[in-house]
């Protein structure tokens, strides 16, 4: 059994799915879930995806093997510092949070120093749901993991953690904290912004009733995303700014002399500016 | 019946669907397909779409009582260039194009003045595939149509095009040129072009295909208008470049200002701004 005792703090979709597919697995012995709505917690322990709650950090962690920080990236370093001197020794800490660097500084600045248990963790997966009810066990099938372990991290802990997620489906990849929230901030986080500041830019346009009316199912496509949680996504700006700030220069530069060819008319220009974003994405996304 | 005989000049998804919805509601009495590929001219006899084609514009239109003219933007002035002195009196002429003042430009160019039988229309309808054999007579049904009369259209002209998209199911709106680019600029014309260049800059890095690797569900969504045919897409941006041109500026400045907000790590101002687009789209998209 990879985990005896399991302690997940934010026991949502992201949380909830580490459970029950560790426990569908027959991986995992006892799970201890923590979170501020007892409403939720309840709700966990009636779906068999907990077995006890409590709203207490330390009380959660005390006796975990490994601990699953499954909270908002602005809860992080709140979380971090109720754990302070609850841990028994040995225990590993994880987390599903989808920039690192700030993690890495939320802990380092509760601990003191990185412990060596601690393996930072973002799980590319979800669904537009939140909540326990929404978790299930296949969450992660087929998904990616990209795990970002510090200089303290053990290769015992990180071991522990990459085994834990290949259980859950996951495909594990390792790779370094400024690299991890580069490919985020390009893949993720730059094009929520894209659609976010598209519909707000629409939204304050004087028609903009009538100007939603017309929008095809292109626009719906494209501006999906802008209905994901605005408090998570301005946590992730927070947490990312850095790499999110130098992705967004790049591509403004890049819209810029867009608005620039088509300004000027530039009909081959253009032409292969879309001949290579189609072929790109046919390529790298249809295929995969 | 409301067309006795209907040129179809450019048999594909648009022109091909609008020929078939017409048959099933048993409101066109004969359709001459007109195009320069004869494979797929020959596929639209054999589906029943057209009752007989030929290459020649002048020979398609000479009997019409209505031409529709479904042929790419690059494409319209040539077109009407060669229907010049070939049309019988009273024959209307409408079209698919997705901006509407370069059509009405290039119609004027080529007739020397604008036919009182010219009504200028744009179908907001497709979907990814292309060609005769993916038109259906259902393309139309719920889906909006502007007409954008010019000065000289006639208002028996306009009524007959009118009742002609109520048969297809559509819903028919009237607008001026000028707000029609715009709002196409704004809801369909710029998401494309964030849509490539999003593609394009990501397909720039030197670690391209592990970005791509790394894209999630989220970015599948919003960059599956990053595979829309170039050529026409090329078309439309030199067709719409001054609404497109203005639209581009103000979202570039929309994104600076944003970027600005994240690396000022400014909490308040982000939460608002994506709150107010998730609203907005919730409101406005999904509803409809």
């Amino acid at each position: 059994m990879i985990v005896r005792r399991l302690a997940v703090i934010g026991v949502g979709l992201i949380g909830g799915s580490l459970a029950r597919a560790l426990r569908v697995a027959g991986e995992v012995g006892e799970v201890i879930g923590c979170g501020r709505g007892r409403e939720n917690l309840e709700k966990a322990v009636a779906l068999g995806v907990i077995d006890s709650y409590t709203h207490d950090i330390g009380e959660a962690v005390k006796d975990a093997d490994v601990v699953f920080l499954a909270v908002p990236l602005g809860a992080m370093a709140a979380t971090f510092g109720s754990m302070v001197g609850k841990l028994k020794p040995g225990t590993i800490i994880t987390d599903g949070g989808s920039a690192k660097a700030s993690v890495i500084e939320d802990c380092r600045a509760a601990f003191g120093e990185l412990p060596s248990g601690f393996v930072p963790g973002h799980p590319i997966a979800g669904t537009e749901n939140s909540g326990v009810e929404a978790s299930f066990p296949e969450l992660y099938h087929d998904r990616r993991v990209i795990l970002t372990p510090t200089d303290s991290t053990s290769n015992e802990s990180l071991a522990t953690i990459e085994a834990m997620w290949r259980i859950c489906g996951a495909n594990v990849t390792t790779m370094s904290v400024e690299h991890h929230d580069e490919v985020l901030a390009a893949t993720s986080h730059l094009p929520h912004m894209l659609a976010f500041s598209l519909v707000d830019s629409l939204a304050k346009m004087k028609e903009n009733d009538e100007i939603f009316r017309y929008a095809a199912g292109g626009f719906r496509d494209f501006t999906r995303i802008a209905s994901s949680n605005p408090v998570m996504w301005r946590d992730i700006c927070l947490a990312n700014r850095k790499a999110l700030g130098d992705m967004m220069d790049r591509y403004i530069a890049e819209m810029a002399e867009l608005a620039e060819l088509i300004r000027d008319g530039d009909s081959e220009q253009l032409l292969e500016i879309f001949g290579r974003a189609k072929a790109a994405r046919d390529r790298y996304i249809d295929k995969s």
